[in-house]
Parts: structure tokens; C-alpha cells; sequence
């Protein structure tokens, strides 16, 4: 009887840990940014087994897109269902997903050419090591993947080219290759010019270095747009851009629009294929 | 025995943290109204991962029909099961369901034009602003519904159009389309008329102003009806005239009558539709 | 060995008989009509072990639309394909499907009321005596039954309503409830009001006597429209009238529009409620 | 011994009405050429039924890709399976599919500009009137369609708007879009450069009057390329073409290359596209 007991006794310590590996979004998280001079909002998802266990995870940025903020992914997104489902199903491996703000004051994911608003420092100088401190994080490079939506696409692609020693692969999605100067600024005619090559899919590629590429093609890529986006002809255009520079790339056109219908649909591909980074195939 | 007793606490303590993701059914919860000079009742369903986590979630208002009161729903219409089911399907986003008592003392939505009770006053007032200070909810129009059958599928139709900033979509279900005037009263002939014109389907749309037929429009309306009602009439009309008044609008009559089995299979088409107003499809 | 051998014979023999009961569809039949004055075209299908058994079988006139012909159900409505199926799976009884040709050259299931053409006298008088006198069909009224779409619709309302003693059930998809007159005519005052009240659903049933009614709430209806079908109107409007009548019928609306992928989805749910007929439930 | 041969005996006689159903694929039928001066192979496969009815079928000619003959399909394809597998799931109508020979001697679906070789007016004036002779075609536009894969997805690019009062839909597979002069040839510079002309996607495009283009509009497009096909660029381009000139076209890109796997998993999704046209969707 004493037996008996002691054995509900373990079973009831041990399912704690069982069963009480359920994800966790944190909706309204904050950085404290000294480049941008103010608060910054971002949300975390944390998969199951995060507060159970002990161990580091593997780090997905997702962004969002324009008109959107760091909760698009959560609501609209159904980014907790999702990847709830994906680990379930063993398709994808356990991993952290951050999705920073980039809405106000200045929309984007790039630094304002005149230096007045510089968020992709901020990215790469203070959220990351924020996420890295704050959260139980595998900070090598092969475990760090980005991806996101129209606007967040083209954050995604010019992430992944820019900073290629930080990302082990980058799902660009509905993505907006081309990154505009939005209303008013001081930059001067070099600096525009420098901004515009700077993130320009074909300038980047046409004056890789060799290094450069090689580096470009260590990422793995997965791009997907609907055949009814506007915006087809910067993927399709990108496709045929990547296919002759000898990139790899998986590339998809389903059916679809600039919809989160879509962008829920492959959200589960994209997880299922930046998870292979983290697993090794 | 003691061990028996440290099991039962072991079990406690990890339970909580074991079933943190489920639903939860709040079944008598109650708001202080000084419109109503009286303390009201309602239910709260919070979805899975409520508790997990810290993000907010839209919110759908769920009317009971006549006769019964704020548990109808939870009783016959089991709506934590469907609810549960359909999110866990992933064809629902996880989503807050509030359902009010309209019972006693004066059965229904809507204020009695003599002034003496005001329901809908208390409704959009007290109840809303009770439920948005006191849980996570999303408080955009956008991310608000409101559901009912029979007299709460008036409810909801009325709500909906005299209402139009509050909400993003509308199920009326089995719906009355006619707000009667019930038992005595002391309003005025004038009250009277206005009431009747204020709760008129065919009035409201044919006195609407342009902008107003915009606002109707922009609901999303999933209106339904079994082929066995007895309100089988005010449900074909509303078909025909929001028909040809251009107002878009799923219409559904299958197999049944003014019965709970009707409601809960609407139940789960329902939630599933109202949901694609919170995910933007 | 012999045996063996004698075996496989019978084997051989019987198997030709279970095995051949494949459907067989007729497109280009032919019967001679007096009252017409010309040959006019039917199409049927024959259910699976027609040719096998020597079994008479219920029968269904499927009426096409205005523009079709007697082919449409066969090519656009999948007949064969459709039917199988609802009878491999046992929800509806094997029955043979005359589908008559009522496109030229007077498009309409009717008499026009200045004599020159008579095709609802062809129908009963010469294309039902055909079919019996040409096939195995049970001819009691309750292994008959009348379906159709659009103009076929309104020819199965009519002929039900006007026939009631010919058919056990009628299945109206997307009818249009209104009898026209086509074209220039030379019927007299008399005959086009006498037309118009002999083709109008509710002076037919406002005017009918008691054992009228009776016989119509024989039949067993099933009435269907999508609800975005431009004849919304004729079938709600049907429904009350019916409802208001107290003649039992199942009405559907589900989602879809005046299409042959509607009129599909409800070919197999008509089959299968008229079979009910010829089963006894 | 002699049980053994009635057995047999048996065994043919009753198997004819037992197999009656199934499809049937006949690889070595000719039609004789005069255009071309020769017999010309092409192989069919006809639906299930098309024995036992005696309907009229629509007609899908499926092109092979260079290398191929008419039996690409059959063997590497797999047409007899895939098209029996989509018809039996309801997912396309019972079709008769014509896979006409282009191999020998001249490789190619079109005239060669010095006028030795006309296999495009073989195809329109020879071997269509034929097909439609020989079997029970229904050869009305909307009741054809064409398909291919590779040089057999540049045929059907290139049949369909040259003839688009024949085609209802066309599903160029893994196509290419230049139709290129082969070895030697007696043509005049000025007919290579109305053969360039007319085999030239963006100069039909940008040469076509407005009734031409509703022509090409009118027509149902399903366009597919594998991600690793090295046609990406021929397909995202036309893509790309059809996207700004507004010719609604579904468009799809999958994992895959230039391989008969891609065409198997494609051909079944093309025979669905394919038959909304014969069903009227």
C-alpha cells in the first residue's frame, strides 16, 4: 500500500513535468534601446517544455509586415496554434520565436540613410543580445533563422544578405524586395545612393565578393508568394535572380494573395523548413 | 494515510501547472450596474493558454435566448466543448466568449422605451467596459463579435446595426427579426413609435444614410435558420431584404428547428466564421 | 479435378453477373411525339445491374435549364459519376434517369396556352408511356419522382403541383417559380390569364380545394437554393408559402450561387431524399 | 482437358461484359496524313464507361516533351492510372485523352517556316477532324482542352492562343515558351522572322488587338514549373507576362525539377483544372 502510493507519489512529480509542457506567448515584452532612444515592444513565444526543462533553444525572428505590429504574428498570425502543431507533429524542432515592433515611429527594418532613426542596429546591437540575455538561447549561428511577411519579407532577405554570419537560413514571404525612404529626411545624395545599393537584390549580388557569395549561398532559403500577390513579380524576379547566381533555394508559388491565409500556410512550411537548420536535416 | 494525503497535495500542486492550457468556464461572474440599479450576471469561456500566457484575445458576446439565462449557452449549447474543439482544430482562433444575463427582471436586449429599464444601455456602458478592464481583451472593433439565437439573435442583429462601430461580424442564429414591447408599460405613443421604428429591420435599412448601408455593409453577417422554425419566416425575409439592399451575408437553412441541436452544430459554424474577422482570413 | 474445373465454370458464369453491373448512360434516345410533331431527344441512365437482372427499378425525370439540353445533367451535372456513387455507398436505390429534352424549339416544360405547342401533354401522355413501355420501370406513382434546375425547377414545382397523383417526390434545385410566356403567342385574354393562374405557385395553392391540398403535402419535397443564387427570392418566397401552408417539405440554403458545382453538391442529396420514396424510408 | 478449354471459353465470354467499365488505353492507332505525307502514330485512352454508354466525351490532347513520342504519357506518365484514380474520386469528368506523336522526323509542333513540314496544320486539319471521326468527341470548344509537358508545354501555349476558338483550357507544364528552328531549313529571312513573331510570347502579347486578347482571356490557364526545373526562367517570366497583361491564370511552383514525378503529381492536378471547363465548373 505504502508502495502504491509512493508510486502515485513519482507518477504525479514526474507528469507535472509531462504534462505541463504547454508553449507560452508573451504579448507585451520591452527592450530598452539607447540607438533609438525610447522603449521597444516585442513578443516571445516560448514552446512547450521551455519552463519544464533547462535547456537552450534554437531562435526564430519573425517580422511583421507594414501596417502591422510585433502582435500581427500572435492574432492574426495564429503564430502559437501553428507552431504548436508543427512541434507536435515532430516536423519541427522546439525553438523560441521573437517578433520585434517595427511599426512607429519610422516603419521599417533598416536604418533611415540620414542617421536620424537606425533600427537595424538596433536589431543586430540590442535586441538580439537582449533576446540571448533574457531567454535561454542557442546563440551560435546555426541556430538563429529569420522570416516574415511583405515588408518583413524584404527585412528578412536583406538581414539574411547583410548580416549572412548571423542567420542559418531566412524565409522570406510575400516579400517586398525593394526598401524605399519613406516622407522626409536629411540624407545626402551619397547617402541615398549608398542606401539604394545597400539594399538592392541585384547590387548586392552583381558586387558580391566571392566570399561574399559563398557566404549568401551557406544559407539556406525558402521564399514563397502567391500567384495572385501584387506583389509576383519581385519573387518571380528574385527566383530568376537566385537561380543565376547559382543560389540555392526552395521557391513556391501556391494559390494565394497578400493574405494571412497564405502567410498561415506557410508559416507551418517555413517553421518545418528552418527547423532542418537546427536539426541538421 | 499520510502518504495518501501527500499525494493529494502533490497532486494540487502540479495539476495547476499541469492543466494551465485549458479552458475555463467562469459561470457567475457578475457586474455592478447603476443603469440597471442592480447586479447583473454573466459567464466568461477564457480559451486555452489564457492563463499560460499574457497576450489579449478578441472577444465575442454571446446572447441566450428567451427563457433562459447567461448558463443557457454553457448548459445546452456547450460551448466549452465546441469552443475547445474547434480552436483546437485550428478552424477558430482562441477568443474570450462573454455571455450576459438579459433574463430577469424585464426579459431582453434592448432599453424599454418608458425609460424604466435599459438593457442596451447597460450593455455597451457598463458591460462592455467591465469586460474590457477586466480581462485580456482586444478592444478594437475589429476584434469584437457578438452571436445569439432567437431573442439573442435579435439581440444580435440590433446590436449589430445600431451599433455598427462595435462590431466586426454578426450570427444572428434562429433569429426573431421583431422587438416587441412586452407587458405593461408608461411610454409615451412617440416612445412607442420610436421604438418600434428603432427595431425594424425594413425601417432601419430604408431609412439609412448612405454612409450608415456602408457601415451596415462592412459586418460580416452569417445569419442561419432551420427549415423546421417557426421563425422560418422573419429569417427568409432578412435573406431577401439584405439581398436587395446589396448587404453581403452568408445564409444558411439546413436540417431543423428551434432546437438546441441546431444551435450548437451553428455553434461551432459560427465561432469558425466570426474567427475569420480576427485572423484577417 | 473435374470438379474443380466444373467449379470454376459456375464460377465463371455467376461472376459474369456480379460483376457486369456497371451503369450505362443513353445520350441519344429518341421518342416519336404525335403532339409535337417530331422526334424529340431523351437521354438515361440505366443504375448498375440493369442489364444483369430482370428487376423493374424506380425512375426519376431529371428536367435540365434553360440553355441546356438533355445532355447537361449527363456532361455539366455528372449524372453517372454522381449516382453510382450515392448507390455504391447504399444512401440511395437503384433507379433508372430519364433526362427529356426541353430546349428547342420552344424552350419550357409546358403548354403554350395558344395550343401550338403542347410539351407537358407530350410529357405525360407520350415520354412517360415510352419510358414504360421501353424499360424495366415500376410504374406505381410511388416509384416516380421529378427533379430538376433553374427552368427545370420550376417545370418539377409545376408538374408535381399540377400531377400530384404521378409522383411520390420532387426535388426543386434553384427553381425559378415563375411560369413565362415566351415569344409572340396567339392565345386569346382568357388562355393567357387561365396560364397564368394554372402556373402560379400561390394562386394554385390559394385556390385549392381541400383533397388538393392533401395530395400535395403527399409529396415529399426538398427544396434547395444557394444564397447567392439570383432566384434567392422565388425559393424563400416558396418556403414561406409552403411553411404558411402547412405542406411538409425540407428546404436547404447552403453556400453557392446559380452553378452546376451547387447543383452537383445537390444532386446527390436529392437522390438520396427521393430514394427514401421508393424505400419506404 | 476439354472442361479446361470451356472454362476458357467461359472465361472470354463473360470477362467482355465483366471489364466492360474500365478505361482503355489503345498506344498504336494512325491516322493517315496527307499534309505530312505519311501515317502519323498517336495513342488514346479512353474513360471508363466509354464502352458500355453511348455519350459523347470531352477530348483532352496531351502533348509528350522532346525525346518522347506518344507513348511518353502511357509509360513514363502513367496517363491510364492518374486519369482513372481522378475520375474515380470525382475530382475530373470521364475525358478521352489523345496523345498524338511529334517525334519523327521533324521534332515539333509547329510548321517549319520553309513549308516542308507542317505538323501544326496536321494537327488542327488532320488529326483533330480524325479524333472527332473516330470516337464519341464532343467538339464543341468548350469541350477541349490541351496539355503538355516541356516542348510539349510550348505546343500548348502556343496551340492555345493561336487557336483560342478551340481550347477551353490550357496546362503548359515545365514549358518552354521559345519555339526554336532545328538543323538546316530553306526558309526565307523573312519567314524566320514571321516564325519568331509567332512563336513569341511577348510579341503575340504586345501585337494582339483587344478582341484577341479577350480570345486569351476567355481561355482557363494552369501553369506549373518545378523550383529546380532549369525552365524556371521561360515559366517565372511568363508568369510575369501573363500577370501585367491581366490573362487570369492559376500559376504553380513546386519542389521539383525537369522530371517525369513533377508531370505525374502535375497531371493530376491538371486534369482537375482541366475538367472545371467540362463541367462548368
Amino acid at each position: 500500500m505504502k508502495n502504491a502510493l509512493l508510486t502515485l507519489i513519482f507518477l504525479v512529480i514526474f507528469s507535472g513535468g509531462i504534462f505541463a509542457q504547454e508553449s507560452k506567448v508573451s504579448e507585451t515584452l520591452k527592450v530598452k534601446s539607447e540607438i533609438l532612444r525610447m522603449d521597444r515592444n516585442f513578443s516571445v513565444y516560448l514552446p512547450p517544455g521551455y519552463e519544464a526543462n533547462d535547456r537552450a533553444y534554437p531562435v526564430l525572428y519573425l517580422l511583421h509586415g507594414s501596417g502591422d505590429d510585433h502582435t500581427g504574428w500572435i492574432q492574426f498570425g495564429q503564430v502559437q496554434h501553428i507552431a504548436d502543431r508543427v512541434i507536435a507533429e515532430g516536423k519541427a524542432a522546439p525553438m523560441i520565436i521573437v517578433m520585434p515592433d517595427a511599426n512607429e515611429p519610422v516603419r521599417g527594418y533598416f536604418n533611415v540613410p540620414d542617421g536620424s532613426y537606425a533600427y537595424e542596429d538596433f536589431f543586430f546591437k540590442e535586441l538580439i543580445p537582449h533576446v540571448e540575455k533574457t531567454f535561454r538561447v542557442r546563440s551560435d549561428r546555426r541556430y538563429r533563422a529569420v522570416s516574415g511577411l511583405s515588408m518583413g519579407g524584404g527585412g528578412t532577405i536583406y538581414y539574411a544578405l547583410r548580416h549572412p554570419d548571423m542567420f542559418a537560413a531566412a524565409a522570406p514571404m510575400s516579400a517586398t524586395t525593394s526598401a524605399w525612404l519613406r516622407g522626409e529626411h536629411k540624407a545626402s545624395e551619397q547617402q541615398v545612393d549608398a542606401f539604394r545599393k545597400a539594399y538592392n537584390l541585384e547590387a548586392i549580388l552583381n558586387s558580391a565578393s566571392e566570399q561574399q557569395m559563398e557566404a549568401f549561398k551557406r544559407i539556406r532559403w525558402y521564399i514563397t508568394c502567391g500567384d495572385d500577390d501584387f506583389l509576383y513579380k519581385d519573387n518571380s524576379e528574385m527566383h530568376i535572380l537566385f537561380r543565376s547566381k547559382n543560389i540555392p533555394h526552395e521557391y513556391r508559388v501556391k494559390d494565394g494573395g497578400h493574405t494571412w491565409s497564405y502567410w498561415r500556410m506557410e508559416l507551418a512550411e517555413a517553421l518545418e523548413f528552418l527547423s532542418k537548420s537546427f536539426t541538421q536535416f
